[in-house]
């Protein structure tokens, strides 16, 4: 059995690290503090006598040998970076709980028949550098490299220059091929409220939903607030305040399983007295059902066409982030199932409506989620927040799902 | 006569200073480049045997002395500051054509009755810190000091703080009890459309439209995008996007004269896949009808109102600066029509749609402005033009306008 106290405490002891005023994390990837939670994440697995790898995406590979070190190894994981206003468990869970999973078999002194890793994903966030989970992408071949390298913040700084910076541009080629695996699971919580409502203490992942990301850029012009006819303005806010009733649209006329989101925009010039002359947004698009994101993203791309002219602006549209529904691997989804039926929690099927890395590890090598609950459903929000017992729970589940695979 | 390609020379000269890469300016207040345009205008006052006088709120003062120099003296000025994209003359032509008012003076070593002075007010824009003109509504005893000096920057920064840095806090009381005045003369481009279309080459005017502005919070729940459903969102964005809209319905519904603006705004936390929580927006109306600009923060605070509740958020909503409709002084504005008259002009009355340090000084001294057209009426852009011979012109009338005050 797991030790859940020492999860727990590794838990809190990396929430230090970019700890917030309100009790959150703010730890975006590739910035001094994520080098500093990497850092720590290493020595622990050190200390545990694991063998380290860095691939050329930052991705860190935590080694525990097994009685057969041909076979490809069991991996679990998740990622440490967290959004500007994050908790303490989205990710960081799934990367400590399978180094709990490490430390309880070294405690046991208990050979696995296939090697045990831990992996550490660089950016899944997709906040500081979009899209969401690309170093887990360029691993399962969705991107190359050259892309995932290109990505770029807010001020310019691209994931190559930033991975070389902090130390973490690895040797290691970041793909699956480079580093074949047994099979993949991921410790995550929910993210959403369906878990905590019924009482239950796993979720067991079945299907993640699909997403869309876009970025619109509208350009009018730029001009004096005061002295500037209302009927000769070009007002490129005006259009991006009609595209997010839009999209608020899409997302509520699609029923209880569709999301659509606008959450970061920028506004240019940005000065009280001066009609905005261009603004840059994002759209997030969701759903379970590949043919329903086909059609809001028909409706979107015809809405801001409307919007554009209707105002007389410029437009720049590109879909820029896109993933079918992905369904887990049945015997993986099994090995989470009889993990909860021994531990006697309460567990049910859930679909993901969050991306995980798992998503993109789902298209190239057996894979399968274990979800906690969280509190109120609230995450990507600093009041982010677990009960212990579940924690335990997730980490059990997580050594019995890896040993399964790894004694196959 | 002024020397209208010296006048036109020191335009370009002060250009150099916060010079973009679409030939634009963007010399925010209190900012070293701020520091750098005061410091060009201080030589050349200087250079003109000029004394010079710093206020509280660095305002500046620089003196030809008169006959008599105990009559209060005839002040011409304007802003050296600029908007974020700003333009080459928004401010700066008033403060420049007012120096060279004085170099002409001192070319045909005339002595006026009374003396003459340039004024250069500080933070006229209200981009930077808000709102607009607050170092000349000190003076004009509409603030007080703390207020002007405990105005922030978006990083927190105040007006005080700031002053110090830049070295342009000066000894003297910043009122104009302290700095009493003949009367006040403003020359600045329209930035509007009226005079360029009519073919005028100088706008007497006669009155500025009223303002209101405001501030607003909008705090909702942030959240996944992904697994929140849409029917449990508080989002903050989707509130402002309503009040962008409604704003705008407020200007377009009023009549030509109206205008109304959101021209700012912060997205908390701004991240792609995260529900905004918090959204700061600013809005900017604009009428010549003081019971007008009532009505329309009637219906804005009342659709705030109804918008916030239709979602669920909480509101902070303030009106933080406020002037009703101004009209210029009778003797002032004829003394700016003779000007017009004498250099054989196309002029006509005009009323300002831009709020201006002469807005202030109205309400304490004798005050008129003179207004000379901009290309297509576009300012608070970088490609804000004047042709030359309207910047010629302008200062010929400032110069008579100027002269006729002086000697009265
Ligand atoms: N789990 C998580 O928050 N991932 C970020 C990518 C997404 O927005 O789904
Ligand atoms: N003239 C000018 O642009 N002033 C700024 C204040 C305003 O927005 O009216």
């Amino acid at each position: 059995n797991i030790n859940g106290d020492r999860l727990w405490d590794s838990l809190m002891e990396m929430a230090k690290i970019g700890k917030t005023a309100k009790d959150g994390v703010c730890r975006l990837a590739l910035t001094d503090l994520d080098r500093e939670s990497r850092d720590l994440f290493i020595k622990w697995c050190k200390d545990e006598g694991c063998s380290i790898r860095i691939d050329k995406m930052g991705n860190i590979f935590a080694r525990r040998e097994g009685k057969n070190p041909d076979l490809p190894p069991i991996v679990a994981g998740s990622h440490l970076d967290s959004q500007p206003t994050g908790g303490k468990y989205d990710g960081v869970y799934g990367v400590l709980s399978g180094l709990e999973v490490i430390r309880t078999l070294n405690d046991a002194k208990y050979e696995t028949e296939a090697p045990v890793e831990v992996v550490c994903w660089t950016n899944e966030e997709g906040s500081r550098f979009a899209p969401a989970m690309v170093s887990s992408g360029v691993f399962a071949k969705v991107f190359d490299l050259g892309y995932g390298h290109s990505r770029a913040d807010i001020d310019g700084k691209t994931m190559g220059e930033e991975l070389k910076r902090i130390g973490y541009m690895g040797d290691d080629e970041a793909t699956i091929d480079a580093h074949p695996m047994g099979a993949y699971f991921e410790a995550h919580i929910e993210q959403g409220p369906i878990l905590e409502d019924e009482g239950m203490d796993i979720g067991i992942v079945t299907d993640a939903q699909g997403q869309r990301w876009y970025e619109i850029t509208l350009t009018g012009v730029e001009a004096h607030a005061g002295p500037t006819p209302m009927t000769s303005r070009k007002d490129a806010l005006l259009g991006a305040a009609r595209i997010i009733e839009l999209v608020n649209k899409i997302g509520l006329d699609r029923g209880p399983l569709a999301c659509a989101t606008v959450g970061m925009m920028q506004i240019h010039p940005n000065s009280r007295n001066v009609i905005p002359g261009r603004v840059f947004l994002t759209v997030d698009f969701r759903h379970p059902d590949d043919a329903v994101l086909a059609d809001m993203d028909a409706v979107l791309r015809k809405g801001v066409e409307d919007i554009k002219s209707g105002i007389g602006l410029e437009c720049e549209f590109e879909q820029i982030f896109y993933y079918a529904p992905v369904p887990f691997d049945p015997s993986c989804v099994d090995a989470v199932r009889k993990g909860a039926e021994r531990g006697g929690y309460k567990a049910r099927e859930i679909v993901s409506g969050a991306g995980h890395d798992a998503c993109y590890l789902a298209q190239v090598t057996p894979t399968a989620m274990i979800f906690i609950p969280c509190v109120d459903g609230i995450s990507h929000n600093e009041i982010e927040e677990v009960h212990k017992h579940w924690s335990d729970a997730g980490g059990q589940v997580l050594l019995d799902a890896v040993l399964a695979k790894a004694d196959e």
